[in-house]
């Protein structure tokens, strides 16, 4: 496989995944994790994903208070290319500004913006589709990866798709859509137009921030003036508008017929609590997922999902409980099911509430 | 409140307590937990409520592998006070041995007979029914303590009441009936004239032997020898035939009219499991019962019961379960329901069979 031409994967690092606690945390979180137990925290999967492809054009950006967790992640980075962001500004400051990084260093450049946080069972399908991407953004289009849905999903927001666009596996975007009702996913599911918003762009830096400048001239002009002057990032950065990236240029733009999608076939998960943890996770039947130190963990009778904690010595023994979730940290154990896994959330407000901060 | 005189209380510590299991151990069984909290295990609880009777005329009769922890317990004993059985050979063998030893001291004592791992929720009520029992049991009857039913129980033995024995409280027992099914336990708690079994026996002690005598006649025999020369005991208590004192004396008793009920109206419990457990300890509506170190525990939306434990620095979080079981004790962390705590055993089984035995 070689890799491609010009091409620098950006990867947004952030995201608290609230639902995943206790397992993340406000000063840990999700993307540093090794959830699947496979040795490779999500931040470290992706940009062994993309190594291939970008032969080690890469930007991470990421929160101040986690760009040394990043770095330690990631001994073969170069420091500077690890940006920390003084405040968080949402997704458009934080591609938009590796973006205007890239463009200094190579006006033709095309960036792939892949968030840290997200889970993908096949990463020779992933990268043959990243550079069909490639291949359509250098014709001049914001090209996004529309995944094929294997359900309807409410979770997710959706991507209607047009026209075909010939000579490529690309078509045109006629629209994203928010997050849908269950009836409204089941409609859009059977319709086969429809594919998931992973949140995947794929286009000329140049562009981008072109397109930028259009409806945000501001925030577009912030962002290349910090790339001209990186020692202004504390002092500009903060000031910048806070804003989606979907929202900022995405949807703008495929209203403009400025945008492409092309089909990923290949298992992707945002990992957004512990129902998916567990749907995702090889495991066997009547039996609930092992995570952590798995040999700690005796069931009967019982489904769902157990953390176990990796460096206590404690034995775990669950009895005729379907679906539950349990999650040992050591200082924390969290104790739901497959079903209540998104109050996890109202939980982690709760202690928040009763001063538990520490723990969060 | 007066000392009862010449009665003495016997108190059999045994039951391991397997469905209790994280808390109740092999080797620190049931009795020698303080389960509710309240500062006391369940062997000081029951000799709290005896003493006022008996004023520290009391036998505790124990596994020897345990005498040193009832000791422990238990500091106002005299170390000939508890006697460590150095074999297991069930109810009438540690009774009867009591009650041989009882015998030698005051040939005139009456004995009363109480588990040390049993629950009772009104002490004053207590001790006037077992006054009540000693002044039955000083007629001439094996007296028992009947008590009165809360539910259609298939967990306990029910007696049978007959006529009433005039200017007592007392019935005469027709029969001792085995553990009933749910339809059977039904009808008795209709009729108005059954009791729960709850093991406690008040009698002479020498009737007790004599009774012993006339239907187990080596064993009584054996337990006397080991009252005459206590330094026979770790050689023919070994011998010793086992069998509940139910089948060896109480039941051949009530055929021949010898058995007298006394009904005693304070609650009472076993606490056979966590079911249990939670039933008996006070708690708030819509909130799981909380053990051990309580303050640790943040709970939404769930019931049941949480045992916290007392040394770990772990906050608990409990989310969106109903009749939850947790129990967290440092070294093995138990997770089942209170419809599911009978199952425990069999998972204290499975430990076994993965070669876990020291945690059990």
């Amino acid at each position: 496989m070689s890799t491609i031409p010009g091409f620098w994967a950006v990867i947004p690092a952030g995201g608290a995944g609230t639902r995943l606690w206790p397992l993340s945390r406000e000063n840990f979180p999700k993307f540093l994790l090794d959830l699947t137990g496979d040795g490779r925290s999500l931040l470290q999967a992706t940009i062994d994903r993309l190594q291939p492809l970008s032969d080690g054009r890469m930007l991470v950006v990421t929160g101040a208070a986690h760009r040394a967790k990043v770095l330690a992640q990631l001994p073969d980075f170069e420091p500077a290319d690890v940006i920390g962001e003084p405040a968080r500004r949402e997704s458009m400051a934080a591609i938009g500004l590796a973006a205007a990084l890239v463009e200094r260093r190579d006006p033709d450049a095309i960036i792939g913006s892949f968030a840290a946080d997200q889970l993908i069972d096949d990463d020779e399908a992933f990268q043959r589709t990243v550079r069909e991407a490639v291949r359509v953004a250098a014709t001049g289009k914001l090209v996004t990866i529309g995944i094929e849905p294997t359900g309807a999903s409410t979770a997710y927001g959706y991507i209607r798709c047009g026209e075909p666009i010939p000579g490529t596996a690309a078509h045109d975007v006629q629209q994203f859509v928010e997050k849908p009702t269950a009836e409204v996913a089941a409609e859009y599911l059977a319709t086969g137009g429809y594919r998931w918003n992973a949140g995947m762009f794929v286009v000329r830096a140049s562009l981008l921030l072109d397109l930028l400048e259009r409806w945000h001239p501001e925030l577009a002009r912030g962002l290349r003036q910090i790339a001209a002057r990186p020692e202004t990032l504390e002092e500009v950065f903060p000031t910048l508008e806070k804003v989606a990236i979907d929202i900022a240029v995405a949807e703008p733009a495929a209203d403009a017929g400025l945008v492409a999608v092309v089909p990923g076939s290949f298992g992707w998960d945002d990992i957004g609590d512990f129902a998916s943890l567990a749907a995702v996770t090889p495991h066997k039947d009547n039996a609930p997922v092992l995570l952590g130190k798995a040999e700690a963990v005796h069931s009967l009778d019982a489904t769902g999902l157990v953390f176990a904690a990796k460096d206590g010595g404690k034995t775990y023994a669950v009895v005729g409980i379907e679906n539950v979730v349990v999650v040992d940290t050591g200082d924390a154990l969290l104790i739901t099911t497959i079903e209540r896994a998104q109050d996890v959330k109202k939980m982690v407000d709760q202690l928040k509430g009763g001063g538990l901060n520490h723990l969060l």
